[in-house]
């Protein structure tokens, strides 16, 4: 590939950003993540998407070198690199406890963080969003700090390939009949006209596409309640929905096999994603997005 | 650091060993170790490992190119190359899903695995083992599979951090008030002469150690219990010990400052302990150890 990302300091060409066979992320999956949009060469929500990876770093005691300033800078500065400064793309962000002889517990003061960023082209399923998706429910197997964005991703790596095996989009975790959030996206339902996602807390991961949609909800006047739906409410299920930063606001229309609604796209999901995107393309020129 | 280290199908320096950034070990944490103890040159219990090695490739759906009578042979290899054929040692392997780029799903068919495998010198705590160990109990945060050997491991890496920081040896996870296990361990505690451990489940790491523990235990005739002890009961806790691969059988003497027992290593223990021993070191000649 010749796509260059950073690596610690370094803008190299992909083929050649080499991680330590020490590296702890390896090892323990020791780290977070952040992925943010960009359009047109400008981070989408940036503020928010730092402002959870501070607190992941917090929770986690984890020091990088670079401050969240450079984070977004160097951000800038791959998709100009990558010449991703026209239409969609995304910036990958990892941060790592670094590369130590191996033990659990944290390796000694002074180890550097590792820091990779990299940027890609993206293309945005429109098709699928004109139809809806299906998706499949898998348990919630995860650990109770669903809160913190880390690359212990294992439980979200088998689920999804469950939906994969399903031939369908994404795999919906269940909790104590619960339904949390996606594999990589959080999940809405409307039920007797209101809308419905499982509360913020330690169970999912608090999105920044989730808290853009329930802020739009709630400027559309949508009655909103930050309350789960379970999957004996399937049958009353009139509207379902993902969020996340690549899947913006996407249709769910079958669940299990079972159809949602009238089996089309919703109303309340629609009219949430034409004001998602009117914010994400706020600055683009109407009719070249 | 001059050792040498196999990395897919490269015996190399550990400097020259490199990953790609596009590892999912390091993007998900998805793969799976073992660390196997070393003594003399010799694989202790090496079959043991390789079940259950085979059971997590099979649970997860890796499939690397090397079979395990391979892995067993690169161990031994990497012990003659290292030097390591006299006194103790481990070996680390670590197999995960490969590079590809970024997804949740599984990468394309035919996507080979990473394969690591390092060898290390190890030195026995003989001296925590006469005095026995301290050790602080962590809530047990982790997902309902802890019995696949994955490298999803921040929430151990934050519990044993948690006994550095209190300056004890080990950290116990409390789940629901019972004790499942150590962060790199399992534990044990007596009660009314009854030596109980936690079930083995999906909620407890099977470790080879505690196998062998059990069974040794039953060869001299102690009472045994597959049943959890728990944070109510550690003022009627006699002994109290952990096992473990690089930890053997190690008393504990007090935990979360309370004094277990007599706060000595217990009879029971150290019985266990030298039983192991006389297995571990069956080959050895005496009073070479």
């Amino acid at each position: 590939m010749s796509s260059v990302v950073y690596l610690n300091g370094d803008f190299l060409p992909r083929s050649e950003a080499k991680l330590s066979v020490d590296e702890r992320g390896f090892f323990f999956g020791d780290g977070v993540y952040e992925v943010t949009r960009a359009v047109d060469g400008h981070l989408f929500e940036s503020g928010r998407h730092m402002k959870r990876l501070a607190r992941g770093l917090r929770e986690l005691r984890l020091e990088p070198a670079v401050s969240l300033a450079d984070i977004e800078s160097i951000s800038l500065d791959l998709l100009k690199r990558n010449d991703i400064t026209q239409g969609e793309g995304t910036v990958y962000l990892q941060i790592t406890r670094g590369a130590a002889p191996r033990t659990h517990h944290f390796p000694p003061a002074g180890t550097p963080c590792t820091v990779f960023l990299s940027a890609q082209r993206f293309t945005v399923p429109h098709d699928k969003r004109a139809t809806g998706v299906a998706v499949v429910t898998y348990p919630d197997i995860r650990w109770s700090r669903c809160d913190i964005k880390t690359v212990n991703l294992l439980a979200a790596v088998m689920a999804k390939q469950s939906a994969v095996d399903h031939d369908v989009f994404e795999a919906l975790f269940v909790r104590e009949s619960a339904v949390t959030e996606g594999s990589h996206t959080n999940v809405f339902g409307v039920i007797d006209g209101e809308l419905r996602t499982y509360p913020a807390s330690n169970l999912i991961l608090g999105g920044v596409t989730r808290d853009v949609v329930l802020e739009l909800a709630r400027e559309l006047g949508f009655p909103v309640s930050e309350t789960p739906f379970h999957i004996h409410h399937l049958a009353e299920l009139q509207e379902c929905f993902l969020t996340g930063t690549t899947t913006d606001v996407m249709p769910v229309v079958q669940v299990d096999g079972q159809v949602v609604g009238s089996g089309k796209p919703g109303r309340m999901t629609m009219a949430l994603y034409e004001a998602l995107a009117a914010r994400l393309y706020a600055a683009v020129p109407a009719g070249t997005r």
